[in-house]
This record gives structure tokens, C-alpha cells and sequence, in this order.
């Protein structure tokens, strides 16, 4: 893979620039991912050659446009290998796409006294949906805990899902601890009781290959821009029987089939889903990044990442005025790393760690029940993609080991 | 207006290509407007060199991806004259806007014999959550007729709208007739009666200057895309204290203040609104539409589609074989403008003027009470923007000309 990274790192102009004075050090992927030339040229060509609506119109550039639109469908239902493309609605992103699950299927199917079963490891965006339904409906909402190597407890989750459980919802890697879950053996679970599988795939489809029909998930939500597409655009995908049984979400132009004044009928899956004009332009350069992805092979994907973790973490966790948070073992993470350095904040952290060029994260990280669980308020966070290199991880433990000297001391050392 | 329109038009290189072997003249500007290399640039540009998350970042990308976004939400709130930035909420576009509003709001006010008024010649995005919110709380919605000139029949408003409408919601300027619609008049009625005053402003914001202000709405809905900006991306406007009065949508990252395990707290407007990720390039690219337009004039830009409809609505309505729909007076009208050639089909009309380059629209337009209004199944639609031109009518009434020979002769003449 290393041969191949200048080849790759030239597809992401981003990348070639200084941050305060030294080169670019990327490593704020779980946030958004940066963009291959392929995916805005998609745009670009889109807007300055095809741009129409969609569907409605019978001229040719709204047949193109059309075209063009269900193409990208049916690239994102191989990307994840759905039975069929429609069983691929597009939507704004993975917080659309759980809110619309929640507040249509959740609806129609959580009763008082019902339960739902979530991870403590869970973002915001899967977890407050729930929280509300269950509190608006008088259900009761339960998490699945933590192993102490921050991993899911999965006897936990036997026990926590029972014949009450009407839906299971569970990240497939944690956007904080880089886990990965077991989303296969939750949905035998979730299945054996009669329940249903919801999967929030933010942290995984963009990093490692996601087989739905192997996973059995009945709705598995993910987005657009944290695997070099657009921003704006995701994916809710839902087994067909799923999607029929679900109420419309939004109601307008395309979802409908007869509009009455007082009553109206319903557009066939996934058009139901698809009210008003839809992120177009995001689509097609969605499908332009599931297009580079797969050129690439999700599977040398993974393992570039897995190979920069495997290098990085033993040497974090080695640095004993560093804590690390997640799985110890390599193999059960993704490129992100959760840490802190003992003493500091994780603002300070990433401030003298931009000084030097290099972007992460610091903050909750949208997970403030796990920082409650992790007895924590904030941590950094570093996490890798694809046009990441050993390099940068090197650079990341020479700016950390430059912050504790510089916090330590009190005074910067001129270069 | 006409010198400058070489200029304007080379900002708009899709224009610029051949359609069936004949100049594309794009009239279908109702449905999505074309986009200026300014709007493609700044998304590229955002793209290529500051792409982040926003909001939750500190390091260098993430400032200033979150620092541009916001700069967009202030050209957002300069465009329409709103009081202050907060009260900008970006969605995804004027159904998503509406959506939200009949969700939220809607849901919180209507209750059981309430009353709802909207008009007959509503799309159906300011349509059905209307009906379905009615239709699920026992509420009456009621419509405003129409004028025998297509026109909004203010009378029947004032018998319409009485104290028991919690809501008023109607366009601005109807997607089909052109009809613009006099919503300073219509706010000042709701508010009387102590009704909430929503506007559907798809048709109206890019086409003519809006004063949210002035007309005195509560909420104001409009799209992105067809004011020159990205697809996926648009606006809803609210009062300070009607935004804050409204319950959250979404749930997700940045909306909340603090997440608990089993309740939550919200954030400030317009990020209660703004949960998870959202069309960040989207909202930049939506700021240069918006700057694009604002160089040019809103008044001038209304004025040029004001002299198209001038020159060809007399023309098409002299014209014994078309029947025209809407104001027969120019001035009542936005440059959107339905016919039918008697005896054909819209869809036959619409894929014969695409035989000649010509891009209009066919079909009910997401309005099908208003077609039932009519009496009509369907309608052909020309709507013409800025960079429409005379010789882009002359080329219209040319093409209907030959369309009707073709259809009368039933042979198409060699060229």
C-alpha cells in the first residue's frame, strides 16, 4: 500500500498545504474525511454539464440528471451489498437517517412499556431519538455496557435484550473508542426476540467492507461525508419489507402518488422516502466516492488502516503520561484513538497539536454518556484514513512528546 | 439588462451546449436554476483547501470551515432581510423547512377543531403536512380559492381565516400560474385573527427581492437550488421567538446543551435545529448564489423575467391553439408561465420543444389540487431566470409553432 501513497495523497489537494507553518497532518477523519478530485470533479461535471430536477421532467437534461441520480443509487446498494437499490433511500446523512427511523418506524412500533436497547458507546445522533421516543411513548430505554477494555459487553447484551425489546440500536464502530462492534451476533439477538436490528454505520462504512445482507440488520444508516463524498448526503438502507412498513417521513413533490385535498396516497419504495428536490449534485459525487472506494478495495482500506494502528498504539499506550481509551488490541479497533495526555486538557492538547500542523479533535466527541461511563469530560482524538501515513503518526507522537515538554516548561523552543 | 447578458451568461457554462443538435434554451427554471462558476468555485475552493467539520473542531480547518459556514448563515440573513443570523436555520430545502415547521411547531399549536388555511394553489411540500397534521388531530384545514384570473381570492381569504386558524401557510408565488401572491396583505389578516403566518418561498426568493421584515411572516421557507446555489441546501427563516418556542426536529450532535443517559438539554437557535453534520459546502456555495444574485440586483433581476413574460405572454395568448393558465396581467406574474396546446399533451408538447433544444417542464408540477381546481390533468410550464432571453422566448414560440404543424401534419419537416 505505502507505493501507492503518493499516487493516493495526489488525489486530495487538501492535503498539499501548511497549517501554521508546517505541512498539513490530516487526522480528523471520524469528523469528516477529505475528498479525492474524482468526487468534486463529479460535482463540477454534474453542475456545469447535466444539472436538471429529477424524475419530473421529459427534456434531456432531466433525463440525464434522472440517470444519473439512480445510477448513484445503485453504486451505494453494491457499496453495501443491498439486495436491491430500493432498498437505498438517500437521505441528508446518518442523523436524518436514524431521526427518520425513530420517528416513523419507531412510532408506529413502540408502545408503553416497550423497550428499546442501545450501547452506552453510543453518539448523540443514536441515542437521543431513542431517548425521546421512549420518553414521549413511556418505554423503557436500556444500554448495553462496556467491557473494561472498552469493548461491548456482550453477555450485557444478552441479558439487557428480552422479548420486551421491540428495537435494538447499536453502533457498528464507536465514533470515540474506535471499537468495532459485533453487529452480526447483536442482530441474532435482537432477531431471537422477536426484535428489530437498527445499525448506525457512520464510523464503518467508510472504513471497512459492509455486507447488510450478511449482517442481517434490518435499517443500517451511514453518511456521505466521512467517506469522501459530498457533504449533505447519506444513506438510510432498510430491508424492503422494512421500508414498506414505514410511514412516510416527509410529505411533498416525488413521495406522493394522488394528492387529494384532504387525503393522499404513497410513492413505492424509496421515492416514499425522498420528499422535494433531494441532494442531487451529493448523490452522484456519493457514488463517485463509492466508486474510488471500491477501486480501492475496502478490504486494503482496512488493513492501511489497521497497519497505522497496529503501529501507533503500543507506542501511545507505552507513554505513561499518556492514557488511551478503547480496545488495546489492535485487531478490534478502527484508525481512530481516543487519548488524553495526563494533566492537560484535551482543547489545549489539540490547540498545541494544530501549532504543529496536526488536526484533531478534542471535545465530548457527541458521546457525552460515555464520557460519564469513561469518568471523563472531553479527550483528544486522532483518526486515520486512507492517504494517512506512518509519517503522520510519527509527526503525531513528536508534537505530543513536544507538548508535554512545552506544558511541562512553560516556554517554547524556537525552531 | 441586455448588454450585460453575454457576461451573465458565460457564468453559466452548462448553457453553453447542444441539445438534439439545436442550442439548449433551459426554461425550466421553476424547477431548478443553473449555477454560476462563482457557486462551483467556492464549493471547490471549500472543497480543495478548508474542508472540516464545523462547530466542534478546534484545530485550524475546522476554524475556518465553521467560521465560512456561519459567514454563509449571515449572507443567508442579509438576502432576506432577517432581523439576526440565528434566525436562519439551514435544512436541506423548502419541503425540509416545511416539514420541520408542521412537525414541530404544527404539532405543538393544532389541536382538535383547530383550523389550518392554506390555498388551492399550494405545491404539494406546503400541501400534505399540512393535511396529514389536520387529518391526524381532528383539526379542519381550509382552502383559499382562486380568482377567475388565477389569482388568490383575497375575499375568501378574509371569510377563511377566522380566530380559529392557529395557521396560515401559502406561497409566495404559485410553482404553476406564476400568481404572486400578496403576503404582507395575507399576514396582516392571519395575525389579526392571533393565526401564525407561514410562506412557501421556493418560487418567490430567487426571482424577487424578499423583505421577511417588511411582509411580517413567522416562518419563511425557501431552496437553495433554485436560487443559483447546490442542491440539498436551503433555509428556513423564524422569528426569534417563534424558533425559540419550537421544539427540536432532529436529534443529534450540536443541537443538544447536555445528554444524559435518560433526558437531554437543547442548544440555542438556529443549532437546535441543526443536528448532525450538515450540508456544510451546501450552505457555503448557497452564500455565493446568494452574493452572485445580490451583485446583480434582485430588482433587476425581477425586472429582466418581468420584460420576458411582457414580451411572450401577450404573444402565447393571442395564440387561439394554446390556453394559458394564470394572470393574464404581466405584472401579477413571476417569469413562470403554464399552457397547454389544445388537443395535445403536455408530455407530447414537452418532448417535441425538447426535439428543438427547448427545456420546459410537463405534468401536474406537485400541485394536483390545483390541476383538479383547473380542471386539468396536466400542464406544459416554461419559467424563465436572469439569463433567459428574448431570442430564448422567440425560439419558444417557434418551437410551439412547429409543434403544432408537426402534430396537424403528422410528419416532421426536413431541416
Amino acid at each position: 500500500m505505502d507505493n501507492k501513497l503518493t499516487t493516493i495523497r495526489a488525489d486530495f489537494p487538501i492535503l498539499n498545504q501548511d497549517v501554521n507553518g508546517e505541512p498539513l497532518v490530516y487526522l480528523d477523519n471520524a469528523a469528516t474525511a477529505q475528498k479525492p478530485l474524482e468526487v468534486t470533479e463529479a460535482l463540477i461535471h454534474f453542475y456545469e454539464t447535466d444539472n436538471a430536477n429529477v424524475h419530473r421532467g421529459v427534456h434531456t437534461l432531466a433525463e440525464r440528471a434522472t440517470e444519473q441520480y439512480e445510477i448513484a443509487r445503485g453504486k451505494l446498494q453494491k457499496f453495501i451489498n443491498a439486495a436491491e437499490p430500493a432498498e437505498v433511500v438517500f437521505t441528508k446523512g446518518t442523523t436524518d437517517s436514524l431521526n427518520l427511523i425513530a420517528s416513523t418506524y419507531g412510532q408506529q412500533v413502540i408502545h408503553e412499556g416497550d423497550e428499546i436497547v442501545i450501547s452506552i458507546m453510543e453518539h448523540h445522533s443514536n441515542l437521543i431519538p431513542w431517548q425521546q421516543l421512549a420518553n414521549q411513548k413511556h418505554a423503557t430505554l436500556k444500554y448495553i455496557g462496556l467491557t473494561e477494555d472498552g469493548e461491548l459487553d456482550m453477555a450485557d447484551a444478552e441479558a439487557k435484550i428480552t422479548d420486551k425489546t421491540k428495537i435494538v440500536s447499536v453502533a457498528h464502530a464507536s465514533n470515540v473508542m474506535g471499537t468495532i462492534n459485533p453487529i452480526k451476533e447483536l442482530t441474532e439477538i435482537a432477531h431471537r426476540h422477536g426484535a428489530t436490528m437498527v445499525c448506525d454505520g457512520a464510523q464503518a462504512v467508510p472504513h471497512t467492507a459492509v455486507d447488510v445482507q450478511d449482517l442481517d440488520v434490518d435499517f443500517y444508516a451511514f453518511s456521505g461525508h466521512k467517506m469522501m463524498g459530498p457533504t449533505g448526503i447519506g444513506v438510510l438502507y432498510g430491508k424492503r419489507a422494512f421500508l414498506e412498513a414505514t410511514n412516510p417521513y416527509q410529505y411533498g413533490g416525488e413521495m406522493i402518488n394522488f394528492v387529494h385535498k384532504f387525503d393522499s396516497t404513497w410513492n413505492e419504495i424509496p421515492w416514499k422516502f425522498e420528499a422535494g428536490t433531494q441532494n442531487i449534485a451529493g448523490a452522484i459525487g456519493l457514488g463517485a466516492a463509492a466508486d474510488y472506494l471500491s477501486q480501492i478495495g475496502m478490504d486494503n482500506v482496512a488493513s492501511h488502516e489497521q497497519e497505522l494502528v497496529d503501529y501507533l498504539l503500543p507506542k501511545l499506550e507505552a507513554d505513561e503520561d499518556v492514557e488511551v481509551y478503547g480496545p488495546a488490541n489492535p485487531d478490534k479497533h478502527t484508525g481512530v484513538i481516543a487519548f488524553n495526555i495526563k494533566g492537560l486538557h484535551p482543547h489545549d492538547v489539540a490547540t498545541a497539536l494544530d501549532m504543529e500542523g496536526i488536526a484533531v479533535r478534542a471535545g465530548h466527541h457527541c458521546a457525552q454518556p460515555l464520557m460519564d461511563e469513561l469518568g471523563l469530560v472531553a479527550t483528544a482524538r486522532a483518526s486515520f484514513y486512507l492517504y494517512n501515513t506512518k509519517q503522520d503518526a510519527d509527526k503525531l507522537l513528536a508534537a505530543i512528546a513536544e507538548t508535554k515538554e512545552f506544558f511541562s516548561n512553560g516556554i517554547v523552543e524556537a525552531k
